[in-house]
């Protein structure tokens, strides 16, 4: 593989599908030939425009998308590619089901790919170890939603070997890259599942986010990363990493696209012992929004304290951080009043545990049976050398970090602002526990970066474990803590050693079910202004 | 100590405070000597009567309670007595403070006993272990809600060391003995507890349940035990025996009794890592109550398998269940319609685990520092043995086992009645999701023998590991699975190998928030009548 031969867009990404990849439909009256067309972005809502003005089928989205996977320099991207001839007819079938344009179901004809650590009946489950892989029987239940919801599945992405990393280097199926600057990781482990989106090939990845796997390469890649609210999206069929942190997310290039997706992803599932039942969700759903009168429209937040930032942050990611906390309290909808006394000291000790505590001996339950019948040869050597450093913990300290863990998060929750509690309550005197008032001011979202540094792939290679860590800076603690997350590109962007525009990512935190605010927070600081004359150099 | 000098009361217990103890209030305006009163059982409403119509004041029942304790020849009660001088300063404090019988708190001079597993500040925290004793420097956030309540402290009570046990033969501090025949065993941890109040020296006892602690011993002892649901009671200042699994409870002769002192307890402590929030509060105290016209008032219950019960029960408690168990559909307001499929595999499963895999190993967490400065020589010899075997088991296995329960915990969770859920939603496709209406059937309450047998103290002597486990055949699941228990004296009565007539007690289990329904149908079903001409002869 060659990674200088890799086209790298200039600014954000804006990938277009190759005006004759889109036809005129074959089943419009007018039967004609190749009809160019420009749908900008492959997004989407840019895919439903092209099918509610009638100027495409899904069977020529999906023969575009082919194309552009074909033409596309980055072979890394795939583990499994759904063959065209199916894919195809699953838009031909998707055509004949729903003739009438107003019956058609959310995602009609929207192409997507899924991580290869979920399942898909009929192919391969790799986790990026060949000698892993089986052939999945069942289809996870999520993504069977989005296929009767009318996506049509285009393959099974690349990843960090037992999605163990977050740079995009550790699978024998070859190294995705920064779609930007191919010197560049892609970030990981949803590294094959970034490119599928930020390459223009698909509209929405479906991934995962244990640690960060979502937001740091969405980062790295200019795309929108969702990790949504624990529980709320079904991990039945997805091979765990960390079965209690474990959580199927969403990349995509715009908030629109990525709520779409999302709104199709999201129910309960009562064979996921760890779905959120309705009463939670209810209790989630009745918060009020931030954007309610009640909140006067604005978004209390706390930033990271800034020894921490200074200690984790390149020097481009510094000064583009600093960026976007100047420029945040200058918005109109953001609140800087309430973020001073916010303790990130929880945080920063969650975030410390993922990898220096029992926590980690979580990767090996599933993967146990595997190691005792295949030796650990066939894995990655660093990937292997994590699972090893896994070994020789104890139980006590599993549930002593357990309990730690259980602290962490109620002190961080207790920072959040809490919605005015409903009138009912468990018994007669716990409404009027005087404790009970505490945590009623706080911030709504916690803002960090996404990600600490973009380091290029040579600087992975030659330090794989301490630089991967630091990637996960400001991303471990999150589903640790059970919080929810959303990483947007903003805050402008810095240059590559090869001259190349890079993008930087900025996470948005929040407790529990504030999903679609953060969505909207996101799209809203998207929409700001954020370019400036300063591009900052990155002199290494 | 001579177990044959224990007043052994010929059937359900009802010791009284002797009329002497009783006098007419010091400050009513007959300045009287001793009036003699016999106010029946010790309970919360029996004293509040007096009280309400000024037949004593607490520093009368203070001065009753010490005679009381000090004639009782059960010496192994108490590990700390209050002295009397401080329980009557805080009784002439009451008084002093409320003269206005209008204005008293709830607990209003209610004596009551706490578990010597509970801090309170100035006493020692034994957990029956010399060698691990400490001087608490602060009181259990519980224990203050009560005495905030107007409940007046006596002392803290003998348990099996560590709470490790569930027969109260475990405790260098003595065996408390069954109330109605001292060769029997009072049954554990909360040994001292349950005699306490079975005994007529307090009202309550404030005592903890994490494998059946509170139930075994109020079964065994003729007594209401409650174990609420799990993060409704601080268990902030209880030293933890299992802390994911650890409950504060009740030990009362009535449900009222009980219910009065709950209500007292029950309060979101935010320092409290495993509170439920008051958002989780809400959810709960919005279900329908079982007596709602919605339920046409019969609740829908099942029964453990009989093959469970016929393993486990001794000959005269496989009688007394089998009465309750043909009583139960001829109640009007118990439904056996709902019961014939409940699985109750899933409850076996997890049952065998508190003590068949790393669960046990929580145990260490808290005891671990002792033990690592102490040795293991100061420790109960049985108890000892088990911390040892509690050892061993890796990260992995109790990363798994928490898997494993979390599952066991969904398949009882959805046997049991859901309530109709909100009409709100957290996604627009969740409250659609055609999985989510499973569960909507099932049962209410699951009805199980508390224990299974009543072993005597040279019994459990002999062989005290093997027929402790036994005595939790129905109890370990509990917490494991997140459910709410009540267990009463129903089904009849048995005569000891010395003639003397023992309780049966039978314990009914829901799902969280449940708790004020269990109460209600424990008062009912204590109201039926048990008695028969078959009085079950226990042949060893």
């Amino acid at each position: 593989m060659a990674p200088a031969a890799l086209v790298a867009p200039s600014a954000a990404p804006d990938f277009k599908f190759t005006a004759q990849a889109i036809k005129k439909s074959h089943h419009s009256t007018t039967a004609a030939s190749a009809l160019d067309l420009d749908i900008g972005e492959v997004t989407v809502e840019n895919i439903q425009r092209l099918y509610a003005c009638d100027a495409a089928t899904p069977t020529d989205v999906v023969r575009a998308t082919y194309r552009q996977i074909h033409s596309h320099p980055d072979k890394a991207v795939w583990i499994t590619l759904v063959p065209e001839s199916k894919a195809l007819a699953a838009a031909e079938q998707l055509e004949r089901q729903y003739p009438d344009p107003g019956s058609r179901p959310p995602l009609y004809g929207v192409n997507f790919s899924v991580k290869d650590s979920i399942d898909i009946a009929g192919l391969p489950t790799t986790l990026a170890c060949p000698t892993y892989a089986y052939t999945a029987a069942q289809t996870a239940p999520v993504v069977q939603r989005l296929l009767s919801a009318g996506a049509i599945l285009i393959g099974k992405t690349n990843l960090d070997q037992f999605a163990t990393g977050l740079n995009g280097t550790r699978s024998p199926y070859g190294m995705p890259r920064c779609v930007h600057d191919s010197d560049y990781v892609s970030g990981g482990s949803s590294s094959g599942s970034v490119v599928s989106v930020a390459a223009g090939l698909v509209a929405f990845a479906v991934a995962t986010d244990t640690a960060g796997s979502t937001r740091v390469p969405a980062a790295l890649n200019g795309m929108v990363g969702v990790k949504p609210t624990l529980g709320t999206i079904s991990t039945v069929g997805l091979v765990p990493a960390c079965k209690t942190a474990d959580c199927i997310t969403v990349i995509a290039k715009t908030v629109q696209s990525a709520r779409m997706a999302l709104r199709t992803m999201c129910a309960y599932d009562e064979n996921d012992v760890y779905a959120r039942d309705e009463a939670q969700l209810s209790v989630l759903a009745a918060q009020p929004s931030w954007w309610d009168a009640s909140s006067n429209g604005r978004v209390r937040y706390a930033l990271p304290p800034p020894d921490a930032v200074s200690a984790a942050l390149s020097e481009p990611y510094a000064a583009l951080f600093h960026k976007v906390t100047t420029k945040l309290p200058t918005i109109s909808f953001m609140d800087p009043d309430h973020g001073a006394g916010f303790d990130y000291s929880p945080l920063a000790s969650a975030n410390a545990m993922l990898y220096g505590s029992s926590i980690v001996a979580q990767r090996l339950v599933a993967f146990k049976s595997y190691m005792d019948t295949h030796s650990m040869e066939g894995m990655h050597p660093v990937v292997r050398d994590i699972f090893r450093a896994s070994q020789g913990f104890d139980a006590v300290r599993a549930y002593e970090d357990m309990f730690t863990l259980a602290e962490y998060k109620r002190k961080t929750a207790r920072q959040f602002r809490c919605p005015p509690s409903s009138s009912s309550s468990f018994s007669s005197s716990s409404a009027s526990s005087s404790s009970s008032a505490a945590g009623r001011g706080g911030i709504d979202v916690l803002v960090v970066p996404s990600t600490a540094t973009h380091p290029t792939v040579a600087e992975i290679l030659a330090d794989p474990i301490e630089l991967n860590k630091r990637l996960g800076s400001f991303t471990h603690f999150v589903n640790l803590l059970d919080l929810c997350a959303v990483s947007v590109p903003i805050g402008g962007t810095w240059i590559s050693r090869n001259g190349k525009t890079m993008p930087f990512g900025v996470t948005l935190i929040s407790t529990p079910g504030r999903d679609e605010d953060l969505l909207e927070l996101g799209q809203r600081l998207m929409s700001e202004s954020w370019e400036s004359e300063d591009i900052v150099d990155c002199e290494k």
